[in-house]
């Protein structure tokens, strides 16, 4: 690989990039699992329901962020070219598919990407509300079994296979861990946006490619620091899409996360800063609360509105501090030009 | 190793093996998980609870059947002893842990192993019937993380580990499979018992066992062979021992399946022969009926007990054609009489 010094600037670069491995994902996720759901097919209908329920769901969008992330570490560590680790970047969309079922279920949420949660999917196919919960947890759990499957297909040698599925081991522990706390209300924040997205939507795809690239323990060391900002940057965006975004651009609606009882930075910011119990008072009658009043709802949204600059400052101090690391990292150009580009698509993306 | 022809029978050297083996996890699973918990605990109550409810599920007992598999086959292929894989036989309990967990919640058991099943645990620590069994589904998948990250910490090669891994992976996705078509009383019987028994409890510790000795494709194979009848004669013995069985020594009360709603092999081979409907009748009153008259559950035991024969025969038959792969295969003496003492063990067993 030659150095590249100049040249388009890194966010549009990656953004290149970025659209080239989510096409790849795109093509690929049904053509690896259409034998998975032949085969669930002869063991019988219900079986073919399931597989094909994770098929419908995890084929239908997705931002694909894990697996871009995960070919931009391992091409940036000098290892093979996302279109040689396609089995190992499907595995992430697979977790991601797995745990997104599971907790679409928890949270009691039916709509996703544009369609059916799975749970509910299934609870339309099996005929009762039981049948499409054990479904959906079902389904989860065989979602999660495709993608050690495909991990374990990835063309490496094997001692990088063995580092690359102990990051998929850590993702799915502290993933699973972060749900824990958040599902109940427990923890410090901070460390469950680090528990419940850094970890399998920035810091695990990252490592899991810098592995596949036969990365140092000392450069996972240092892409973990790099890491670390960078995904709390992530949840920050996410919970400024998630309240302030475009609905047209982020396919949700409004709000959506204050009426799904979302605790996000936003709120966090808002609690902190109240001194006289109104916004405590305001927030407890609307968070969570599908039929609250239009009024209180507005009157919510013009007081979050109020903790945006901080919450921005943050994630912009969260960015410099990615940034700061990727200075301190030996990389080629060429490798610092994708992680720079990743700061800025993650940091600054509209959807 | 020496070659042993002679000595103690097969069985009573097996059952001394699993004895050590069965000591071994029983020591060792608690000390593997402690510092786990510790973690859990400084996130916070709730992801302690979590847990704390696999720690305790999974050292209640339990008879380490697929570790002691583990181990035979490992010690068949000349691989390590026992004692230097014990990661590798964790992981089959905490996966079996998993897998409990989840069926338990969908199954709607209440008891397992003489104390709470996790959702029961949960459900009295969280406060409500959906918090637990929330609660179990996550335990679920942390246990399921557990088992991953203590297969990967087994002292072996590379390649080795990987192909253990893919193991791991297979179990998963077959025994998921199978408990889909068991749910939903789908799909043929033995095709049931294969995926959802033969697959983890007998098959898959038996070649993650070989792969960790670094066997061939071909000898994989011809364990597979021996593998596949004796699952069967597994599940067929638990079929016989959860209705006829000695409550004092299987720790479940008599006719115990029938009222747990268990499409047993028994219950299969009793409406295969019904010419009448009779039997049809009288099991669709018994099966699964909590509140069953006891009349008709004594009736429907005598009846049960006619089929009793047919299927002793079967299992007979199954563990004559281990036998039979046993003898075609290429193993050393004091293989061989391991392997044959687990023929002897699991399809004799009392408990």
């Amino acid at each position: 690989m030659k150095e590249v010094v100049g040249g388009p600037p890194p966010s549009q670069g990656f953004r290149d990039f970025a659209h080239a491995v989510k096409e790849a994902i795109d093509r690929e996720l049904p053509r690896w699992l259409a034998p998975h759901v032949a085969k669930a097919k002869e063991l019988g209908g219900t079986a073919f329901a399931v597989a094909d329920a994770i098929r419908t769901f995890t084929t239908r969008g997705g931002k694909r962020i894990r697996p871009v992330l995960m070919a931009a570490a391992c091409e940036a560590y000098g290892g093979p070219r996302a279109f040689d680790i396609l089995p190992a970047l499907l595995s992430v969309e697979l977790l991601q598919g797995y745990l997104l079922i599971h907790d679409d279920w928890m949270d009691e949420d039916e709509v996703r990407r544009g369609g059916p949660t799975v749970h509910v999917a299934l609870r339309a196919q099996f005929g009762s509300a039981r049948a499409g919960e054990i479904g959906a947890v079902l389904a989860g759990d065989l979602a999660m079994g495709y993608s050690l499957t495909a991990l374990l297909e990835t063309r490496t040698t094997p001692d990088r296979l063995a580092e690359a599925t102990r990051q998929l081991a850590r993702m799915q522990v502290e993933v699973v861990a972060g749900q824990v706390l958040d599902v109940y209300h427990d923890g410090n924040v901070e460390t469950v946006h680090d528990l419940k997205t850094t970890s399998y939507t920035v810091r695990g795809p990252l490592l899991l490619g810098a592995s596949l690239a036969g990365a140092s323990a000392s450069q996972k060391a240092e892409l973990e620091a790099f890491a670390q900002p960078l995904g709390l940057a992530f949840q920050l965006r996410d919970d400024l899409l998630g309240t302030f975004g475009d609905p047209q651009k982020t396919g949700k609606s409004a709000a959506g996360d204050l009426q799904q009882g979302k605790r996000t930075a936003l709120v966090h910011e808002l609690l902190a800063a109240d001194r006289t119990g109104e916004d405590r008072a305001l927030v407890e009658r609307v968070l969570g609360v599908k039929d609250a009043p239009a009024a209180d709802v507005a009157r919510a949204l013009e007081r979050l509105a109020t903790a945006r600059p901080r919450v921005e400052a943050r994630l912009s101090a969260l960015l410099d501090e990615s940034h700061a690391h990727l200075g301190r990292m030996d990389l080629r150009a060429e490798a610092r030009n994708i992680l720079a580009g990743a700061i800025s698509a993650l940091g600054e993306r509209e959807r």
